[in-house]
């Protein structure tokens, strides 16, 4: 394929793009596919020659849709969203064609220079304290990671060989393996499952911190729980906070918590994946109120700023205590810049080394829709969760399990676990509308998201005309079985 | 932006890339730009109000293109390709417009079926063993990883966790810690530097193993430092071999390497990042006789087959190993096929949980390519690369440093490391062409791989023309100087 055909096929795509995403509430949200469904659609083996476009693109429609979980369709309420926009896909679009891989400044200035200014464009929307920017030419500053998981544990990395150093400057005999084996990191009972994946990728102690009644850790909990571990030898050396929890959206006290943490030389890192972005609008921002505590932070505009996936941005006070962890200069990497304080080598501020160009995908965002436009767009999800919420308290069938701050609706059926799982099952077997369930204290949970850029009153609306014709069906059956029963 | 207005863009943009890479070799291949250039020429904040997308667009030609590092030009001769290609950009595109992020079977069944069955179609174009498929139904599978790192990284985990499990089926009583602080992983002193980083993510030891004159990794150096090792109390764990080394592309002796690796119970893990990709010609599958021995193995599609970065894929031989390491199942990621075996959750195969619709990317490139497209694109890379090899050793003033077996020529003048530095600094700053160097046997050596899709006969004449008039003019002044000073 040369470039002449490339204008053509490309062309046809980006038709095809907006053909998908226009017409996308008329499809089936959850496929109806069986395991394995894919195998025996397509050959066995590549071809050995070369296909026709025709036929990709038609086996794109025949074999890849009927299987996927349209995750930008109005009628998905799972997980947090993709946060996509249409100025996201064509900066992608750019990033691919340039196709640059930016590891160091040298391997492409232009990358690692804009996502340090986009880090600082983002970090004065949410009014972070300066010494997380970089423009003070401080000891801090932003960078983009691929996801959120890959945030915090380099975050925990970083706590680790800090805490690792500091006592070995005081014990110099002490090896880092007898170190490694006392640290204990801890987080909320709520937190999402990457920061236990942290502790395990890390080699390290985690331990869950129960939550009050509004599911957040408190600081007189975590306080007690490092004073015992301190009695017994342990080093407490990392806290992930959470503001805006996976299964329900709680906020850790972290203006309690955050001293704490730097009285212990605990290291405080806060996952804010999903409700950290709402922080660049003003009557959010309060929840964010001690960050100037933490040593570091982390949000994804990928699941709420209207950002593609894949987009973590992640800031630091003292970024050298990320870098020193992995400062290796191999000859092939080295470059006349390097070291003289002027220019950023992000491949030593994560865990792969490569990354695409994805500042570029801030950069579209910000400028087409403006801090206004972006405000907007999160004060509307905002409002048709509190829409979906009255619908739900008003019907006394159902109860709401945690309070409703931002996208996400907690909700079931009054009753066992049996029958909101049963109507969890008739939800995604109907396929009209997805969502996933959660856990609260112990109980079985639905969970509503708004996620769609296209979601409308209208939506919301159905998605609860449909769930309640579900789950008034449910209940009839459960009547007349109960009936039949006595 | 509207999808019609996105139909609009999008279609300008595709013109904008098409035009970009028809038009790249007219560009400066590596910009002329400060430190710092970016920041005094954008704003210090993002914009209120929506800004228009002229003004973007232009932006991107005033304020990026400018400190670009041109990785798709054919004068790019530096580090390993981003072997992207039009097909590919155009699968990343429907990727970005799906917009799924696929952790698990149910977040996008056709994302996880295709990965799966993408992986068996590239291994059998490898002619990998039986094991490392999924379609056999028995343990072993493959798994995009976004980078080499990460795969090396999963590898390194996977075989951390299995020692430790193995030690303490033997001896309960000894914990985690300890056995960790006791293991020792193996790598070539020539490996990347992300197998180190690896090991230091890990926690545990790494020791470089000495290669032999053609820089490869020979079983009785291995042999001997794993008896040592073993006789001071230490385990031996993991050994990551390379295939293709980044310096200058030597090959580790897998074939005599691995019956010791299984021996010793020692986790074999093939990086074979770039080189790897050739192993789908069988003129170049000998060098990948041994890979049966392996435990895992990876490529970077992304490096030599025509696939946009970011794509790296791996194999193993027992998913499991790698899917135990980080077993965890929060109730919003549960679904009704989990651990039903006929579906792969990949969250549990990686570092991120989440990911990009990937393997579309692969789907479009093998078929509209087909495996003899492949080939040929290796072959051709493979040829200018002999070609420049041939004029190097037809000029008295240079040498040729290794062997050259694939795209990668490894030379250098005839003189001192600081002639040969000074000469690479006059190509980086006359920015026609671009490499970087290598340290072989401590001496600065430059390194010039074929990287270009579009590269010809004609780029690699003229860039040795470049060369060698740098290269004389440099000798000229230096034979000049030494005049003056007798
Ligand atoms: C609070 C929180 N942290 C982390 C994550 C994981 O995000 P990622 O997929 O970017 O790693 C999620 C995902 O929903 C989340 O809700
Ligand atoms: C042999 C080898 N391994 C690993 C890597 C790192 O690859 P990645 O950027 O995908 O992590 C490279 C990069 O050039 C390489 O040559």
């Amino acid at each position: 394929m040369d470039a002449a055909e490339f204008r053509r096929r490309g062309k046809e795509m980006v038709d095809f793009v907006a053909d998908y995403q226009e017409n996308i509430e008329h499809r089936r949200v959850y496929p109806d596919v069986e395991p394995g469904y894919l195998r025996s659609m397509i050959p066995s083996e590549a071809p050995l020659e070369p296909e026709s476009y025709e036929d990709v693109l038609r086996d794109v429609d025949r074999v890849i849709m009927p299987g996927v979980t349209h995750w930008l369709s109005p009628h998905f309420y799972a997980y947090y969203a993709n946060s996509t926009s249409f100025p996201s896909i064509l900066a992608d679009l750019l990033s691919s064609g340039i196709g640059t891989i930016g590891f160091t400044w040298a391997a492409n200035p232009a990358c690692s220079e804009l996502e340090t200014v986009m880090l600082d464009w983002l970090g004065k929307m949410l009014q972070l304290p300066e010494d997380f920017l970089s423009e003070t030419q401080g000891q801090g500053g932003g960078v983009i990671q691929g996801t959120a998981s890959e945030a915090t544990l380099m975050a925990l990395l970083s706590a680790r060989l800090k805490t690792v150093k500091c006592v070995q400057e005081s014990d110099p005999q002490r090896s880092e393996a007898d170190i490694i084996s006392k640290l204990i990191a801890y987080t909320s009972e709520e937190a999402h499952s990457s920061v236990e994946k942290a502790s395990i990728i890390g080699g390290v102690v985690i331990r869950m911190v129960p939550t009050d009644e509004h599911f957040s850790v408190r600081a007189e909990t975590l306080e007690k729980m490092v004073a015992e571990d301190k009695a017994t030898g342990y080093i407490p050396f990392f806290f992930c906070a959470t503001l805006g929890t996976t299964p329900c959206c709680a906020f850790d006290k972290i203006d309690e918590l955050g001293p704490i943490c730097n009285a212990e030389n605990i290291w405080m890192h806060i996952d804010a994946a999903y409700a950290g972005c709402a922080f660049i609008c003003p009557e959010f921002r309060p929840l964010l109120n001690g960050v100037e505590f933490a040593d570091s932070f982390s949000i994804n505009p990928n699941k709420f700023l209207l950002v593609g996936f894949d987009c973590s941005a992640m800031w630091v006070k003292k970024s050298a205590d990320l870098t020193r962890a992995f400062q290796m200069d191999p000859e092939y990497l080295k470059h006349e810049h390097q070291g003289s304080g002027l220019v950023k080598d992000y491949m030593h501020w994560g865990i792969p080394m490569a990354r695409r160009f994805r500042s570029l995908k801030l950069w579209f965002v910000f400028r087409m829709y403006g801090l206004r436009g972006l405000q907007a767009f999160i004060r509307k999800h905002v409002e048709l969760a509190k829409t979906f919420e009255n619908l739900v308290r008003g019907d006394n069938n159902f109860e709401i399990c945690a309070e409703v701050v931002m996208g996400l609706v907690c909700f079931r059926l009054k009753g066992s676990d049996e029958l909101n799982k049963a109507l969890l099952k008739q939800i995604t077997r109907t396929g009209k509308i997805y969502l996933v369930p959660c856990k609260l204290r112990g109980r079985f949970v639905l969970r509503f998201v708004v996620c769609g850029r296209t979601t409308e009153l209208r939506h919301i609306q159905e998605a609860w005309k449909h769930i309640t014709e579900l789950s008034s069906e449910l209940l009839q059956n459960l009547f007349d079985h109960e009936g039949k029963e006595n």
